[in-house]
């Protein structure tokens, strides 16, 4: 019935992208239930044995799953348990941080195989100097981990195009237009990709941490980094640049921004707001003796909140970064300043990131292994 | 090939699913296109011109269509151009303000066929008498078309739950989980739909005005309702209740809000508070002498908009309801505002609601003609 076709455009149904759809189908299984044996891929993908084997041994063969010693199954047969491939292609990440620079390696799995991070100011800094220092750091992470490193991840701290340029970072006045793409890869010979950190950081609750599928990550540093994960998904809006907490107005005649604005949540929730309300001069003073920045913190972080809430609507905040180590004390002080602004919606909840999460340098690293299980 | 089979799971392709989808697709290119000619139908959806006749002769028998007197056409055969059935299946629109009820009847192709409106204060007036008043005037304006309507859209001013049930209405303390749906349906024995009308405003700035595919919609009343577009589709979030502009914090220590917040835009920007700065007593002194309601409006207005941006980054902004009243020199303070609130977004545009949109009302009776164009 010829009516039928124009519907069917553009779903391509050649016999190749059919075997690589079931590629991609049967390595998510492998990844997703791991150790898993052929059987069980087949029962779940609903593809026959014969055609499971002959993808499985694809697999293996491009060293992205290997085969376990042969364990006795629970039907009497010998089963060949699979998983994916802990020295198959492996990604790096790079963050560069405002006085920081650090680099990891994860495998297919995502687990950290090498970190390594090393002091860098940004601030005063030439942006080409910075990238040297990355690139070096990443090259002795590389040498460490011994993995097939494909590719590599840059979280940066500032707002970044679809081009793979950083525009500008509102903590670094002297990176503005810089193709940090382009120029890693220059110095790595490796394929890169960007993002932003605060970004990068909420993806890794998702896929690191036990986040739900629908939250707000809010993370205290230098700056105030916001992402918001909708259905499984980073919520970009429309030019990319959504979730941009560390800039919600919390008082409209507060202190100037480095954005140009004022009274921005940065301003008053940052770590540079939390280390003078304390009255301390440094990270570790103010956690062992936050005093009144824990109050400071959890009001504007409330205010900043109930915005998220009534705009996007999302039910759960999850605390990073320097949040989460001023612990439980901070989301209680939340859970009660979100409750007053937003007295309607008794169904939020505020929970601290998980501190073995990974943040956005293991997510940065995590975009390249997490591409490939996608497209083997 | 079976390995192919489970991916297309789902899809559906019987004869007449893909006939179903082709009325569609031919009704789709005639409302977009009218008037257009079967050829000019048949190129632009791929089809045959025998199945699009096929098609259209179904249309056209559904009262979906009409054939317009044959003209010659280019090619010298005649044409006979086809439209949408100005006689055929229409909505009814009810609109349950603070304190007015309204009801417009559409025709397919969406233009408003009868409109009428009354007052009733719903602030005192109990629910059930509201929807008997409500159901009285959609039974005038329905007479009044003489159109056959085939179900009613209604605009509420709360959170409407994805059930159909109104739970709550900050400006109507009475109106607490009132299943509108099914009150209105048995009264007026038809389908109904219900929607929040600070969303359905926003639809109707898309169906019937000219706003691009991505903006936030913001609309001046007793209360402030919020509605945000992007990609051309309303964004509700995970819950349903995105969007909720008029009760994002202006000022974290202002007056208390119907909400139960403190300082919310709805407060500080609101008919009741631009009324006050105006000193004046109603809309029309308002209008007339706005004094310093623009200035106060701009302010919060840009306050709560800087937030938007930040968070959802939509790059317009559309002014409507009695924002749009005040015209020009509100958009003028509101763009100045944003400007200093984000200073790096320099392509934020705010233009005003065209006075013509026929707003909420308009769209929930276009609930029903557009779900009926969707599916023939």
């Amino acid at each position: 019935m010829t009516t039928g076709e124009p519907l069917r455009r553009g779903v391509g149904s050649t016999q190749q992208t059919v075997r690589r759809q079931n590629l991609a189908l049967v390595l998510r299984e492998i990844a997703e239930g791991e150790p898993v044996s052929r059987a069980g891929v087949a029962q779940r993908t609903g593809l026959t044995r014969g055609t499971v084997s002959s993808l499985v041994e694809e697999l293996i063969a491009g060293e992205l799953v290997t085969e376990l010693a042969a364990a006795r199954g629970t039907t009497g047969r010998p089963a060949s348990p699979l998983q994916l491939n802990r020295a198959g292609p492996a990604g790096l990440g790079i963050e560069i941080g405002v006085d920081e620079v650090a680099a990891c390696v994860v495998d297919l799995a995502g687990t950290v195989r090498a970190r390594r991070s090393t002091p860098s100011d940004h601030r005063t800094r030439e942006p080409t100097a910075g990238l040297d220092r990355a690139a070096d750091l990443a090259a002795d992470v590389v040498a460490e981990a011994g993995l097939p490193v494909e590719g590599a991840g840059v979280a940066l701290p500032g707002v970044v195009g679809r081009d793979g340029v950083l525009q500008r970072a509102p903590n670094l006045p002297r990176w503005v237009d810089v193709a940090v793409d382009a120029e890693l890869a220059a110095r790595l010979g490796l394929p890169v990709d960007v993002g932003n950190e605060a970004d990068l950081a909420a993806a890794a609750e998702l896929w690191f941490g036990d986040a739900p599928t629908d939250f707000v990550h809010v993370s205290g540093g230098i700056g105030v980094g916001g992402g918001i994960v909708l259905g499984g998904e980073l919520f970009r809006g429309p030019g990319g640049r959504a979730g941009e907490l560390g800039h919600l107005v919390v008082d409209p005649d507060g202190p100037v921004c480095s954005c140009g604005g004022r009274g921005c949540l940065e301003q008053l929730a940052g770590q540079p707001a939390l280390l003078a309300a304390a009255g301390v001069a440094d990270v570790g003073d103010l956690l062992r003796s936050p005093g009144p920045a824990v109050a400071v913190a959890g009001r504007a972080l409330g205010v900043a909140l109930a915005g998220v809430v009534n705009l996007v609507d999302v039910p759960t905040v999850v605390l990073g970064g320097l949040y989460a180590r001023l612990g439980a004390p901070l989301a209680v002080a939340v859970t009660a300043e979100l409750r007053e602004r937003v007295p309607s919606r008794t169904d939020l909840r505020v929970r601290l990131s998980a501190p073995d999460t990974g943040g956005a340098l293991r997510a940065a690293a995590g975009l390249v292994v997490r591409r490939r299980l996608r497209q083997p």
